[in-house]
């Protein structure tokens, strides 16, 4: 074996059972968001890096990959590179990067097409992302998103589809989930109530991280981060807030009713409710006052799915952004939509054995290799079998039976066909079936009928 | 509109209708694999650039998009900045690049997973690559590739089955081709014939060009290279060879009588004309001497498929191969390939307009949205005919009725169905055929049933 034979950290290969599964996954969820009427888009791996940097925070630009431009790039740089840093460097030899998400390209496609487009447009992406990121459990440096947003339409009927697009999804791949809903103007309508309005970004993640570090340590960050005393006393009932999701709504309408947004929030948290009650959605909806999702730029629905039975962080989450392509010149195109995070529901359906029987996707039927002349008969029967819709093949080489039998179980294949040059006289052959090691004679036409069933 | 939006050259956006397009030519590509027995893996689109170099010589190596190593990159390198080329540069501060074909990918992915691997191995992968070629028309920086390949079998079965699967590829979605065939063992045949083996690579360079630039400048490059007049002279009834397969192989069978691996090349190339006579592949099958697809790894068979009713270099290509993993450390492995381009192809489905009607990937009804009260009615109605596999959707906005069959009309939805306050009442709706204008009266079995048919 050769030395610095590897792949790059975080980064993943995908043997034949692994990707027949992942497919598995892709095209469920790619069937759901057609059955709701969305449409397909792709974008390219390389986006300018002027589009993506600035546009998920300073340690995101961090960890978008960088492309080094092609050819001589030092002759483009006029700086003095004994003196430069790498920062410095970096924009003047790099001038694209991969995409970090589906959602900054998405926007930029939007405001590029907008004339060919229909509104409201109702599209679904599903793409692979890079970033730099620590390696660890779950978290790769490439990764699939499979998005789906509707842009050009404020209806919170939106949000209830997107809500029923989650939920048919994870019923279909047998992924029992909760699904979490809040709204961020809920979240503006408290930082008011507590008088601390230009601190709600401070407010909202600390209040985040309440299931990971706790109740003390929440209030100790918010301390920390300015906020007085009075304020957080003022958010301690709301944090605790227990209950079914109309008790939530009840006791924060008379809480925040000096507060129009809040108000305004809870308004539409409560039509969403009320229409996914309406529709009895299997998954358990729930309002979560603690749900923020660190993304800035949500103004009205935060959504999130977390699996029930097994530990894992959510495996898909999005929300109502009232101004996303306005970074590239379009103004008032309100979007909303859902993120679904393909490895992380593989590596779930995987720990749960959620994945059905996917062996049709290899050879049906093995028809066993007795020499070049033998080949001449069976090859124009794999003709056949094949355009019955079965999957077949011939082992390429005259081995030994065992041997070929041998590639068969390994490769899954559940039966193999027999016919060598006595078979060939009688036209009579011998199928086995892998699994029970039982042989029939049958004929072609056997055969055939025995598949199309 | 803001400036500066826009993507890096030579990649592309894709709108729904390109994307559907696109998926009809991979979901078929895929279908035809799988019937003949491969299985899909998938690599990562970055690989270490030390995987990459020295693959595909001099040129390529400059062809490579590499990516910036993250965080301070300049402080691990101990070179002196200001002297510095960009070359020596690279090395310190990029140590991962974007694949450049799927070949390479797959070669290390073998050695890499050789024991969980069963061989002979049948893989297909369908993935993007790039190249910092310059773009032109059919040439792109970012472009799919679509690779099918066994390893570890050095029957020709094998290219007799990759002959076969460019054929139904090409019959399923209609586009002509002619089959070229040639193979590396007649070519090294052809120079031990003329006296010039150690300039077969020069030889073979020059007459692949013949087609472009015609038999005299294929004669005086061949000058160039240092081919002596008497070698070009006894090269020219070969580079002439007319007639059918057959008269062909009995040329050089003559010609080349005294060349082991000549004769060699020879008795494969008639072996797998007689199997693709007997299977009648559909597509003609040309033997053609001027073939060599510059790749150098090539050692027997040569494949492409040109199309014939328009103007367009090869849509796919490829040959046996037999010392690939050798470079990954792994011996004696003996491949055999096809690389279909995909995106050359639907350019050439584009221009003769051979896509199907694939309107079934659209919403097939829109309900008319007459507000949130009507749409409590909807809703539920669009659920029986989801479960029913109708793909359909609401508007999400009650907006003129006029507004809504417009939408209907630019996305191609073929029905609308109108459900306001009389029709609830009376459970009589009525649905539009939008593209006759006639509308019916009809309840949600009518409906179910007209498209079940």
């Amino acid at each position: 074996m050769a030395t610095n034979i590897g792949i790059p950290k975080g980064t993943r290969d995908f043997t034949p059972d692994e990707t027949v599964r992942r497919n598995y996954i892709f095209d469920t969820i790619r069937q759901v968001f057609q059955k709701f009427g969305y449409l397909p888009i792709e974008t390219p791996a390389m986006e300018n890096l002027s589009t993506l940097l600035g546009k998920y925070g300073d340690e995101g630009d961090k960890l978008i990959f960088k492309i080094l431009n092609s050819g001589d790039y030092l002759s483009k740089t006029k700086k003095d590179l004994a003196k430069i840093s790498s920062y410095e460097l970096t924009q003047d030899i790099s001038e694209k990067a991969l995409r970090f998400d589906l959602t900054v390209p998405f926007a930029r496609f939007v405001v590029m097409h907008q004339h060919e487009l229909t509104f409201p447009f109702k599209r679904y992406q599903i793409q692979p992302v890079w970033r730099a990121d620590r390696p660890q459990k779950g978290r790769y440096r490439e990764f699939y998103q499979c998005d789906v947003d509707v842009i050009g339409s404020n209806s919170l009927l939106n949000e209830v589809e997107l809500v029923q697009i989650i939920d048919t999804i994870f019923e279909k791949l047998k992924v029992p989930v909760a699904i979490k809903l809040n709204n961020r103007k809920v979240l503006s309508g408290i930082a008011e109530f507590i008088g601390e309005s230009e601190k709600i970004v401070d407010i909202t993640v600390a209040i985040d991280k309440l299931d990971k570090i706790g109740l003390d340590k929440v209030n100790e960050e918010l301390a920390n981060k300015g906020v007085s005393s009075k304020s957080i006393e003022k958010l301690q009932p709301i944090i605790n807030l227990q209950g079914t999701n109309n008790d939530k709504l009840s006791t924060l309408r008379i809480l925040l009713k000096n507060s129009e947004i809040g108000i305004k929030g809870l308004e539409e948290l409560e039509t969403v409710f009320e229409y996914t009650d309406f529709l009895a959605v299997k998954s358990n909806v729930e309002f979560d006052i603690t749900l923020a999702r660190g993304l800035n730029y949500y103004t009205g629905a935060i959504f999130e799915a977390k699996p029930t039975t097994v530990q894992m962080g959510s495996i898909a989450g999005g929300g109502r952004y009232d101004d996303l392509t306005g970074i590239f010149g379009l103004k008032n195109m309100s979007g909303v939509g859902v993120s679904f995070g393909a490895d992380r529901i593989y590596d779930v359906m995987d720990e749960l054995m959620l994945f059905p029987d996917l062996s049709s996707s290899t050879s049906q039927i093995l028809f066993v290799n007795f020499g070049m002349e033998e080949a001449k008969y069976n090859l124009p029967l794999l003709g056949i079998a094949r355009n019955a819709g079965i999957n077949a093949e011939l082992y390429p080489e005259p081995v030994k039976v065992r041997k070929q039998l041998d590639y068969a179980n390994s490769k899954g294949i559940p039966y193999v066909v027999m016919i060598g040059t006595e078979e060939i006289k009688s036209g009579v052959f011998t199928i086995r079936n892998m699994e029970t090691g039982e042989q029939q004679k049958v004929n072609m036409a056997d055969i055939i009928e025995q598949f199309m069933q």
